[in-house]
């Protein structure tokens, strides 16, 4: 397409929204000094003419590519940074860090700063970008992955994740194979795929032991620790008891330590707990916790190989790839005792 | 001083080395194009004559400021990172950051990213980088900070840390205060000033409860969970073992945990434990660790905060800032059973 046909389009839109061209420009640009109304006017036009903004494909390179959580509070954020610094920086790409903090302000000021600072290219983790926050990365046609462990909806983007039904599997067989057959499970948010795809790998386990699943044994939770230590104090105060409990996070896993400690239970002796992550927490827990581990910085290092090869106009290898989990056996699991 | 004089400095700076201006200017400019033995030849003369970069004070803004750890393998990267960004962030700044990985070639590496980049200013983190790359730095004219919890020696930059020996203290009373007299101390690694600085605040505290120092009490380690798993030990293996015992890291303080769970003596049941960070871990081990908080995402905001005064050329209010710590009573602590 032409810059001429391009210049026609703008205008097209221009006159069909009743704004100026450079109102227009604006809204491609990614700026905020256009009224919300306005904004959502535009881009609904843009939407429907199918609007894609032409660059050639070689820009200058700025030197620099994004990384993007929405918030910085989870301690597994420093095992992607460290992967994808690793391979960026051997690319002499520098890596800007940022946090969108879940707020639509943010987020605008964080897509100002990209469009003005000519990212070469964005890594979002777990994103929740908003449909029009990602339409407006897609317009700046900037090359985007997705670092998405939880597992989201399909998206338009390459998108790296983790076998979460392979690694519920993988816990679950190891406590079968303990000779453990009544295994509490303590499930992740729901809204999340990788909390389904969990819970999906330890059912198939318990069914390949020949074990019917008991839906008593299973416990909402969130990922975090609190629920963790409510879910084994639920699953302890049943009148069948379970021998062992697979937690979908190694953070509600320690709240189940806490929770059987509580009750003067070990960890082990009386009860054996597996988690899901391997965070460097699982390690120096006491004792060791036996967890399925996300290659967190593997991850990021795909994710960052994968955007430079955007970025030199090549193609994945798939839309998504999701890299192995591992089964890490410490000191958190032993037979059951008959 | 003129354009003119800066240029005859650089000029006899070239005839002094027996090279050619432009490579003396590809020195001052960060590049590797230079062999070492002349850049080392360049950079003796340029420190003879104290020459320095005259810049514009007010640069156009890159929009970038560069937060830099030697690796990123400690949980509380991600800590320092969150104060950073938050700031920058609110600033419109986006924070690159960066691993020099404790390699001169990497650190060269990120010093030429930055020169071409046009960093608005550096926060270095725990910073041991070479007084070559230091001057380096320096000659660049960008405005540093240096964040460093571990208390380093003095540099010429603004630095961030960290009341050590006040938490060292604060510790230590809260074990004589709950009724203990043997209180077994795991240090840090030597080589840091915080290391002794905690040390210190622990004999101040034994001083001021009237408690003699009994140095077979006082163990070695690096702030890794194993010497604190093997600190433990050699204290429980005491003909009288500590009540308690004081680690002068989280990590050495799970490693305490661990130590005394392989013995079957139960915290704090049995012995007190304590100890110094405050990292995530800390709060979701079982059971919850009583320690010493170090403000960790408060000290990448002031940094955050200095470093853009310095940008509008102010000066700091005092070359070194230390945060207070805090003492977290969580419940690894419990009266001494007289």
């Amino acid at each position: 397409m032409s810059t001429d046909e391009r210049k026609v389009t703008i205008t097209v839109i221009a006159q069909e929204a009743g704004v100026s061209v450079p109102t227009v420009s604006r809204v491609l640009n990614g700026r905020s000094d256009v009224s919300p109304k306005t904004r959502a006017r535009i881009e609904a036009l843009l939407a429907q003419h199918g609007y894609r903004r032409r660059v050639s494909r070689r820009r200058e390179s700025s030197g620099l590519i994004d990384l993007v959580f929405n918030d910085l509070d989870s301690p597994w954020a420093v095992e992607i940074i460290r992967g994808v610094e690793d391979v960026a920086h051997a690319a002499a790409l520098g890596t800007v860090v940022s946090a969108v903090h879940r707020h639509s302000g943010a987020t605008r000021q964080w897509l100002e700063n990209l469009r003005a600072r000519a990212s070469d290219g964005v890594i979002l983790v777990l994103s929740t970008l908003q449909p029009a926050h990602q339409e407006e990365l897609r317009r700046l046609n900037v090359p985007t992955v997705v670092i998405d462990p939880a597992g989201g909806p399909a998206l338009d983007v390459p998108t790296i994740g983790a076998t979460n039904w392979a690694g519920g599997m993988a816990a679950t067989e190891h406590l079968t194979s303990l000779g453990h057959r009544r295994i509490g499970f303590i499930a992740g948010p729901p809204a999340l795929l990788c909390s389904r795809a969990r819970l999906d790998g330890y059912r198939a386990a318990l069914d390949a032991a020949g074990i019917d699943v008991d839906d008593t044994l299973i416990k909402p939770g969130d990922f975090y620790h609190e629920s963790g230590f409510r879910g084994a104090s639920e699953l302890m105060d049943l009148r069948d008891p379970p021998t062992a409990i697979f937690a979908a996070s190694d953070q509600m896993a320690l709240g189940v330590y806490e929770g059987l400690r509580q009750r003067g239970l070990r960890v082990p002796d009386d009860v054996s707990v597996v988690g899901f992550d391997d965070l460097p927490e699982a390690r120096w827990s006491s004792p060791p916790l036996s967890t399925v581990r996300q290659p967190l910085s593997e991850m990021g290092m795909l994710a960052t190989r994968t955007l430079l090869r955007l970025a030199r106009g090549e193609q994945p290898d798939s839309p998504r790839v999701e890299l192995a989990t591992d089964l890490v056996v410490r000191d958190s699991t032993s037979e059951h005792a008959r």
